[in-house]
């Protein structure tokens, strides 16, 4: 019989690209083929939107990332000012993220559990399985249980994801980060925004729904999409330049391509996306925007195709050869953190 | 030179599975092997949640499948009471369904335009491609402003995307509704609940923002996508037998999966969804929720086992065989319409 | 304990296109997007180049396809002289349609096993597994070696697959053949020529082995697979124009594509593939063959672009819809049976 | 107008995996998830096989990979022993490896021909497209010409492609390599052999066919792909222990997976293949070989269940770590060429 001692054995451990010097690989793969090529192109890219001084750089988000080993590429994104916005799924940053920072882990799971003939047992464990990796159902309740006690305690009105998750990062900063390298509580330091333009599809869901419910008629938290999508709108208008940085698609792709248009349609005269980087494995064939080309996004007046570069490539492979070429090219060198959220201040949403 | 006469040429026209008696074809599958015999498998548990008389039927949409030519067959399963409630990306449900009930339609487009090298000439003549079909854009801002002004209508408080999605529909009703089929209009007629949890991420998007962008200091619509996650827990909780029929991942999939665990953390004890089906090309080897398998979603505790099944197929061709397959063997006679909307007229959310 | 009776049930079924008029299903497809649309316009590609009286027709098959469901449609394909030559992997022609031939049967696997955590098992038991469809080991083995008794039987020089597999279809005729409907046998009687490239690679490969290995010293039957080049090209040279319908990529696709360049090596001046129809999941960023798209075939002078079309799709989806399209069209009423084999017997190869 | 000049500009280069030390890199992938954490464990089993001083290692090449960039790490195995027997395409080991041999390159292809809709052009130029990658047609004609000018100067009987393959290395061995590195040349140089079992299906076939057209009826070379089979499985015999590390799938996968069963047949009992290793983007679900996952290939005795790995992930992103990785930890250090060709001149075939 399965226990769950058994099962939740060794933790996943967060890549760090310091320690890898990938130039000269990238290099050498520029001249090769396929997936190679692209990459090589992607990092050119990439690197060349860091040296932008006027470019505001965009991180999407979606996929299983942090739960894969990815978050400390991230974290080193925001302390070397590598990005100045993140745009993400619920699950990264309130499931993965913040679930980390409160002192938890994710685990390694033997190969045998990808099958899935024994996610029945699982369950009984209380153990989710993403895939290949195991989480303890139990400290998700507590993640859960701690985005209701921020809500509870926040004066009730409409909140962007963005505030909310600003709210969870000084709640780190308050109790203490468990973790040595989270996204949230960095983010919250360096004043940068995160939006989840879904935030109930995760965790926080969880927590904000039992907030609502434990309410009843009195006066409520609630999380308003469309000041998330008016506020991201606001950071294209106030840094017109930008290069997005999409790793799968989704929603975080969508919304962020979207805000061109929306910044239009708010009567300001913006320019496309400059830069466009996506990582995917999605196939183009079925006609969802997850694996749309970013020439397509074009034609909707989204993204320029001077600078776009689409890989083909699942996620942590792709990733830390793309960023820690830039990191180790210093490509950011001469940029500062923007503390976008610092606009926020000053505008009102 | 391009011109948009000669670009915007053939409509899509949307597939009517009431003309096509695919039963035999779809038994013939059964026996066969890969996506033919899933798919029969998939048609069979379809017919079975329909004549299971307790069970509630989720259907949930994303990619872009109502300019594919779907849209006929989802509004045939209102009428026929082939399902309860529908959650769905925003694009399904204002930008391409509501859009057509404003008169407006999707082109076909000619095969050269797949190949993205002429997108940047498609935006010069306002002309936005999804994969290889068309939409004028200008007919889209046309249903952007209509959002606004909708919004501009209501009380201004926080709404759940079905709520605003329920004004659609009351609005096509005054103005009248300019397609013979309409998602947003059959649902109103039925009252049958739309979620669209990631709602900015579309046309109303646009038109919200632009709302609040107006309104500055003064009260505005909001849209609470905590709300939307309460109201659809509270549909699990009233009707505690539920099979999910899925087209797609993204955020249908993972916030219809999600409410078993809401329910249960509001203190419902509530079974999992007892049949789910998806259908997909999304690739399990990337960990990505979309690709997850519903045996993985079981160790959640989110989805039962016994009936559940994933259909390797882009959605065009599978879908109106399975669905096809439940009408014409009259799965639903003996359902009637649940009419879901109603529960919150009484239930304070 | 698994037992062989309870693993072997159910047995594989081959749809009956004549059973399932698809036209009015596959009209439908042409105004929808995606895979169906363009499966509706390879179902009118194929449909015109069976009524192009000079066209002559190959169809190239890979992938595990009789296994799988769709043996009788080819042999109907033959039947209705909907196919001028067959080339194949070794496995659909050898080890499942001549197996089935002999008496054997494919069988349904459960959904477990497709998971691979029963397979060891299933190597205890000989059982075979092709992803959800499983084999018989030991009536396999009968299988190989009644193609080593085929071999022995033969005047031992160098021979192409093509005689070889009508050697087979000889042998059928001579012994009986146990299945209704069988791709060998069928061609033998039409004097239609089938081409394994690759014909060791399948359980041939195993007989012819054993063959040689047993004559040591003396003369051998050997498999000459550049006479099978030069065959299929002399088709192409006597048969100037020519359309291909493959499905799965590999060796098939790569081998009937060539034989234009073939040509003009030996000195004919020979038109392109005039139509050409391709049906694969297969991702073109791999930059493999089996999944390069018609149009690079067409930088290679291998495939004219006019009338060519991939259709993304699992086989078993699309394959009966496309030929019974066809099919119900009596798109090949006009057609007579060339028996192409004939060529070879006035022309020395 | 496209010139040729203007677009065969720069070439592929062959990336070096001795100028990368990967190894701290794959060690971290280890606790990641997904394609890094299956790439790791490829790399931990690449190395383990080449530690186990008993076993044979057989690298299989499906897709194209030399024109990709990735022909020097091949060379680089064999001159450190770190391999011992290839089985490939034809297109790799003569279209792309030999063909630079006779100092010819392949060329990096703009972007805009990934598209497609200049393959007309290319056509016209006589320039080749395999993806984003470009290839002069003349020069290949060339490579097609020396085949048949070394066919010509064979005895007359059945060779395997083992053995015309070895007189291709004597070739430029006699006229010298134009290359600094050739699979070819340096599988001759350390008697390394290498089998092509669909032999037809590539530029070799273009000069046989036309070596065998232009013999009409005096003796002609042929390839028998028998003899391939046969001496494949010698090796086996002779060498019990074994490893294959596949690049792809189709025919070098099937044929290499399958002697273990031919020795069977032959009256061996040999092993199943002790390790394996799979890289690719083949999707599973369509049933076909090339996809099968290596537990299948145990339900048929072919594979091991131990030490096999499947790695998701376009070939010139992974093989570089993968390999890199061996040979940076000296994995082959104690190992030896082992000459297989030598088995041959003792052994009659």
């Amino acid at each position: 019989m399965l226990e769950r001692n058994q099962v939740l054995g060794d933790k996943i451990q967060h890549i760090d690209i310091a320690k890898h010097n990938v130039v000269p690989l990238v290099d050498a793969m520029r001249s090769m083929a396929y997936s190679a090529r692209d990459l090589a192109r992607a990092a050119d890219i990439y690197e060349r939107m860091l040296r932008d001084e006027n470019c505001g750089v965009i991180l999407c988000l979606a996929g299983s990332l942090i739960s894969a080993g990815l978050k400390k590429i991230f974290v080193d994104m925001i302390r070397n000012h590598m990005v100045d916005a993140i745009v993400s799924t619920g699950a990264n940053i309130v499931d993965q993220d913040f679930f980390e920072a409160l002192g938890f882990s994710h685990y390694i799971a033997e190969d045998r559990f990808k099958a899935g003939m024994d996610d029945d047992k699982l369950r009984d464990l209380h153990i989710d399985r993403i895939y290949d990796t195991l989480i303890d159902e139990d400290e998700l309740r507590i993640c859960d249980e701690t985005t209701q006690k921020i809500a509870d305690e926040l004066e009730p009105r409409p909140y962007s994801s963005r505030e909310f998750i600003h709210e969870m990062g000084a709640y780190l900063d308050h109790v203490g980060c468990k973790s040595p390298d989270s996204i949230v509580y960095e983010a919250y330091k360096h004043n940068l925004p995160i939006f989840c333009p879904a935030f109930s599809d995760c965790s926080a869901g969880f927590g904000l729904v039992a907030h609502q419910a434990a309410r009843v008629d009195k006066p409520k938290v609630s999380i308003d999409s469309v000041k998330d999508f008016h506020e991201l709108t606001i950071l294209k208008v106030k840094n017109r330049e930008t290069g997005i940085f999409m790793i799968g698609g989704g929603v975080p792709k969508n919304f962020t391509q979207d805000i061109v248009v929306a910044a239009e349609i708010l009567g300001h005269e913006v320019p496309m996306h400059k830069y466009a980087i996506q990582i995917t494995v999605a196939d183009v064939r079925d006609g969802a925007l997850s694996s749309s080309t970013l020439k397509e996004a074009s034609s909707w007046g989204k993204v320029d195709t001077t600078y776009e570069q689409m890989v083909y490539s699942e996620a942590t492979l792709a990733v830390p050869l793309i960023i820690g070429y830039a990191y180790h090219k210093g490509a950011a060198k001469a940029r500062k953190g923007r503390e976008w959220n610092r606009i926020f201040e000053t505008v009102a949403v």
